[in-house]
């Protein structure tokens, strides 16, 4: 058995390391175009940046290494150039040399990855315009950062973005962020990305929403990146971190079908339509577990699953991959946003009907000290309850209820069952009920028909259209520090006695800060006569709303990706 | 419709507001013999050692604030004495005055806690023992503590007893937990709890195992503890936490049946044999939901559950409780130790058949500073490999990890699953591979014969019998460090040039530090034609497991409960 495996990062390294293990038999040998294999890409920014201070760590094993340990091949700086799928041979050019040979192949696995896509403007090519995908890369732009750089512009407001403009902004680099769509962090909802907007700005980060570059020119003080809006950016580092393409020129070569946005396509197995070439990570399409349609999802997690399942059929197994939810997270300044499943977005676009319902509990009891806020949203189907999606944002803690909700969408679980999960309880990691509990309270409340809810921009619609009387039902001083234009005030511990001033007739949307008033409010109100509904999420989800509409503005060049 | 609820704590707080959210017409009272409702209970510890400084902080909620919002009729100091079943009336005593008087109800909720264990020894009662349920006990230890306490005896070493020993370390007092079995930790298996032990002597605490209290003497220096094992203990300040008992004398006076361990006996709907009647909390017994024993969890999640639950139905709701799985968790000096679901020694005792696996794994990223190791085992079904308990050791991220094997266990996940399972990643957050998937890929490779492994305890009993030959496969530098007794050793990289070295016909056992070297060399030994197998968690399991034995030691006074 001669398995080759073409691309040595997190797919093709964790191919390889599985393949050994399974066979002391099969010859092995992994190709990969860099000078390094299995290195830590996620962690490049924080390399960048000096957070993390040794290069060797983000080197998570070496050629040398794996030849030791795993009896691999391993052959860097090795471009693969060509299949001949009749022939079962592939041809790579050893970089150094230029020389050309060929191998041949029982089973080969594609592990090309991703590359960042480069805009074709002007000035792209310049000194001091950089792509961040590998060491090289951020050996780079650490050297250059070195000449002096007070000034950086960050072209994209995705993850990576966010994570360098943190190290840039920690090494006293003033930052700019330029995204061309309305929000910053495209899988998640606009409303969930404001705290991490205010997080940015609140350590001097600067975020440019609905413009990008047009040009970046060379200039006296280094460049100026040239917006679409007009304005004329000067920076003496520019990084383009604008998305990424599957690496899909070998396969579309050898002949094989590419998704919409590039991937390769492969069935279950992560197979192509060659039963002897699989491929996995960023290079291929996957099918989404909650929507069902075919996406692209470049994390090193699946990528790494999948090398581990595509090495197991090549040898003959029959493993499946189940597909990808999308669990993804980001953190800047202790400021941490994180979701799995499909966002609101998402589930709009595919026209597929789901209830969203806000909590923003602490992360830990409120009476242990250092309890930080947060958000949480979570999407799932009517009727059934099922978990469509859910996102987070806030401080500490972030992470461990998406990966609760991961496990519980994974798992197929309803909001009825969020509401019996049975977590870790004690003071300083959590709540007797649980921000996932609370989240399932509230879901299957409104399932339940006990606990009806409004979004916050279906209750302003129907406030303008006269159709609703919004009611604040927080304290007086609560409500003189800010309230949402056209509510009454009428505070929940005074309602029973105060019915009489509220209009007959007319549908009565409750508010409070974070839901929980409001919810005792609408349950007096709905027996008492009202027809009556709770705002989601209160005064703060309001908050969040209009500040991510305010922010997106009203001119959007480009559309929502 | 009256509802009548007895306790005033989680269980019987969080009825009362359920109740009244699903009914504004119900008339709810609720009787409370403390002098305060709804605290924080869970918090006390932490406001004994000033951790916690205001103290209303520890009041969730106060009777005035629950008759405003909710409207509530909440009578604390009052007890109740007595259920009239043929006339559905309760007669309370009235604490302040001793007044008696009747009330009637057409549901009532039993939620009257447990308190904790007081052992019938000589000076149990003396000015400086104390124990810790309530608000007004941890007044008590704060006001003595100011009178100048410089050593501290806290027997039991239970969760309480380990957080209040964190707390009076940390106020400078000489603190000795005292623990009558040979581990501290009930719930968890020993091996486990050696860390926390570890963290508890590095910060200067002192454990004394298998030995009790058996008299509590006034001493000139204040009080001095007499202990089983001969030794005598001078303390200014003695804390029993040896466990609590169900508060059921009014439930057992009204003729309902309880459990082994006194837990009042309820259907799923948590109604006692009088339809009438529900009970909540720690007061009753639950049906475990891994062994389908009827058990006592004395926990604040599922009282606070079963209070919902049990408001719904006697409303007329028809809501079932699933049982409890034991999720627990306590901290000190940031070390921490959770677990769900059963232990190893629970499946032991009641003869069910498992597997066991531990992971050592990092709670983040290794190459991002600031990871922190942590210890976790997952026990599971053969064949089926569905989820039967885990439990973690160690800082950071511990708390996350349980938590979705949480799900995970409720889901009836198998370890299958757990490979699959996509979380959070980023290099602050978690690896690419997450410590839960690295346990699910091991213990999976377990049951499909990939990775065939061998516990401690029976490679030790294996090698003793002369049936196996240990192979250390580390480095020639960790093995002079420390090694297993009557290994040889044999590094992994080097394995495969000196197959010969190794025994023929003899079962090989490959460690490493933690058991993916193991692994490796298992699979290479497997396909060189050994019987091999990986010793499951490596030296660092080993570490764990000799540790626990060796501090368990051989006298054993008392059962393990």
């Amino acid at each position: 058995m001669r398995l080759l495996i073409v691309g040595g990062v997190a797919g093709g390294a964790s191919a390889a390391a599985r393949a050994r293990r399974l066979s002391e038999s099969a010859e092995i040998v992994m190709f990969e175009q860099g000078p390094d294999v299995s290195f830590a890409n996620c962690g490049l920014p924080y390399f960048v940046g000096g957070a993390i201070a040794d290069r060797d760590k983000l080197l998570v094993t070496t050629p040398e290494r794996l030849r030791e340990r795993f009896r691999l091949d391993v052959r860097p700086r090795s471009r693969v150039e060509r299949i001949d799928r009749d022939r079962q041979t592939i041809s790579i050019r050893e970089l150094a040399t230029g020389r050309m040979y060929e191998e041949s192949y029982d089973a080969l696995i594609l592990a090309t990855g991703a590359a960042p896509f480069r805009p074709a403007i002007p000035g792209i090519d310049l000194p001091g315009v950089f792509i961040l995908r590998n060491l090289q890369d951020a050996d780079r732009i650490r050297e250059w950062i070195t000449r002096g750089v007070r000034q950086a512009v960050l072209l994209g407001g995705g993850f990576i973005g966010l994570e360098l403009a943190e190290n840039l902004l920690d090494a006293g680099i003033e930052t700019t962020v330029v995204e061309r769509n309305g929000q910053i962090l495209g899988p998640f909802d606009p409303e969930m990305t404001v705290p991490v907007v205010e997080t940015l700005e609140a350590r001097g980060g600067r975020l440019l929403l609905g413009t990008a570059a047009e040009a970046i020119h060379a200039d006296s003080g280094g460049l100026a990146v040239q917006l679409t809006s007009g304005a004329r950016l000067p920076a003496q580092l520019v990084v383009v971190g604008v998305g990424v393409r599957p690496e899909n020129q070998l396969a579309v070569a050898a002949g094989f079908e590419t998704g919409l946005r590039g991937g390769i396509v492969v069935n279950e197995r992560l197979q192509t339509s060659d039963p002897s070439i699989y491929a996995v990570g960023d290079a291929i399409e996957v099918v989404d577990v909650v929507t069902g349609a075919k996406t692209q999802v470049p994390l090193a997690g699946p990528a790494n699953r999948q090398g581990r399942i595509a090495a197991e059929n090549a040898l003959g197994g029959n493993v499946t991959y189940r597909g990808t939810q999308g669990t993804a997270i980001v953190g800047l300044f202790g400021c941490t946003a994180a979701m799995t499943g499909a966002s609101e977005k998402t589930l709009r676009r595919s026209q597929r009907s789901y209830h969203s319902v806000f909590v923003h509990p602490a992360h830990h009891a409120g009476y242990y000290p250092g309890a930080e806020p947060m958000t949480l949203k979570v999407l799932f189907e009517p009727v059934s309850g099922q978990l469509l999606g859910a996102q987070a944002v806030g401080g500490a803690g972030v992470d461990k209820r998406i990966d609760v909700l991961a496990v519980a969408l994974q798992a197929k679980m309803t909001v009825f069952d969020l509401e019996e999960l049975e977590l870790c309880y004690a003071p300083q990691f959590g709540s007797a009920k649980d921000p996932v509990n609370m989240a399932g309270f509230v879901a299957a409340g409104l399932l339940r028909g006990q606990h009806p809810q409004i979004s916050v921009t279906d209750a302003l619609r129907e406030l303008a259209a006269g159709r609703l009387c919004l009611v604040d039902v927080r304290t007086q001083k609560e409500f003189d520090a800010g309230h949402i234009p056209g509510a009454l005030h009428l505070p929940v511990d005074e309602l029973r006695m105060r019915l009489g001033e509220l209009p007959k007739g007319l549908r009565i949307a409750a508010y409070c800060q974070v839901g929980q008033r409001g919810y005792a409010a609408t349950r007096i109100l709905m027996q008492s006569g009202f027809s009556a509904v709770n705002v989601s999420g209160g005064f703060r989800t309001w908050q969040l709303v209009t500040a991510a509409t305010a922010r997106a503005g009203h001119s959007k060049p480009f559309v929502d990706s």
